[in-house]
């Protein structure tokens, strides 16, 4: 995996440097909630929504400096979300990646708000990225995170607590939940390298299969895995009364499944010209991973 | 107010009509969403964002169209900021415009949502409009509405809380709270009316005093208003200990001080070729309102 862990490791210092200077020429009047975006959003998470952009928009030629922005917004984006997502009214966690959650630190105002100015700078960085793409990355970025995307999919997941769900209603459910922004952050990798209508729908077979089987991994992670290495608690899906795929399908089968995604993402991309040794590479690991 | 009356009738019919349009176009998989979404925008509010829009475009020559998707956004960020400020962690309310905030109607883990989906709608509907200051007019939103401006005021206004704040910082707090959003309101007309620099900076002054004027108006009404005019129970800012206008500096120079707010609005516009009749008619309006 030597050309993902290149990519992955120059994607996150860069990523985290822009938005580290983001949060500094974007200071605000009031310390707290500066100190509560920085808290929230800093903290070493694995990134991997910028790094599909990077590893997007590196494989169509794009100069890293062109997929910034998106790496930036897509992830604040995904920030935004976990803040609100952690709320006791949502999904009431105290840990996230090792650390108490936003609302534990500060309080529960503050990770509102904390969660309200995330997203408004997603779609700030982009408007103010100079880049050809702009408004089409808004279009998409917004499309994947509002009501008929991200946000579309939380609700369906809290309306789903307790309830049975056939494996279709929780496609739909991760679909737009989880996959939703994944799809978009492929997008706006192919965006930034300027990728033609036919190598976008190529981007968004391999992004929903992938998008799908990080999820069944995260379901596979909170039964088999480890709290210290998740930096969450595990077992928080059955508490819950989760729907999840290992409760649908089974240890064995879920895990089948995953490896199936796996391949069909990475079969996706076979009749696209360049190097997407880093993508296919990401959907490997998407599946290896204990964290 | 014959000119004012006018363009407010016919706007607010106009951009209701455009955010029911908006609501059904951009449909999620999520029912309840929807019609908590619905529920928060189209509940017969006084639409002076989207107003202040409509009136700066048109005096400057712009066609309705040309206004309608940024008198849109600035309501859409305008009712997000509301359904998140009703909740039980920010300002807890109970009643907003004569009827159950969504957190009641529905619960807080939808209200969450529902600000969260608005926020999104707002940038989706500039970045879908085709217009030429689409880039500018997103730039200009987020910039008033992230922790620099509204959210960063928000959280000012939280921490005032049983707080003594001087006249100055008071300011501070309601420049940013509701004051960025007021500005950005009438630059979005500005840019749909393809305004210059020295045009943007006669209406970021009146937008300045006006915003002003509007806070003191609303201090004002929570002391002597109405609770069944105003759709929400008065005596709000004594009960939460929020420092206001008449507290600082007695009802009756809190009076002056809006009559002289309205006055330096008015005056902003003086030098400005075209009839401005509908702004000036919204500056007297935004004092003589009961509501």
């Amino acid at each position: 995996m030597q050309a993902l862990n290149q990519l992955a490791s120059q994607g996150r210092e860069r990523v985290d440097s822009q938005l580290l200077k983001l949060l500094e020429t974007h200071q605000g009047p009031e310390p707290q909630l500066q100190e509560a975006l920085a808290y929230s959003l800093l903290n070493g998470g694995k990134r991997l929504r910028p790094l599909l952009v990077y590893a997007t928009g590196r494989a169509l030629g794009a100069s890293w400096e062109a997929c910034d922005a998106p790496a930036m917004a897509v992830e604040l984006i995904h920030a935004y979300s976990l803040v609100h997502d952690d709320l006791p009214a949502m999904d009431d966690d105290d840990l996230r990646r090792g650390r108490p959650t936003c609302h534990k630190a500060f309080d529960e105002a503050t990770a509102i708000l904390v969660g309200d100015a995330l997203q408004t700078l997603a779609f700030q960085v982009l408007a103010t990225s100079d880049q050809p793409a702009a408004l089409a990355s808004i279009q998409t970025l917004a499309q994947a995170s509002g009501a008929q995307g991200m946000v579309g999919g939380q609700m369906l997941d809290l309306q789903a607590e307790g309830q049975q769900l056939t494996l279709k209603q929780l496609e739909r459910l991760h679909s737009h939940k989880t996959g939703a922004l994944i799809r978009a952050a492929v997008r706006l990798g192919g965006l930034a390298g300027q990728a033609d209508t036919a190598v976008l729908a190529c981007l968004d077979a391999y992004a929903d299969a992938l998008g799908l089987a990080f999820q069944v991994q995260d379901d596979l992670l909170d039964v088999t895995g480890d709290t210290a290495k998740l930096g969450k608690n595990t077992g928080a899906d059955v508490l819950h009364q989760k729907a999840t795929y290992p409760g649908l399908l089974g240890l064995e089968a879920a895990e089948q499944k995953a490896r199936d995604l796996v391949d069909l993402a990475k079969s996706s991309l076979a009749s696209l010209p360049g190097d997407w040794t880093s993508l296919l590479q990401l959907a490997d690991w998407c599946i290896q991973r204990d964290h």
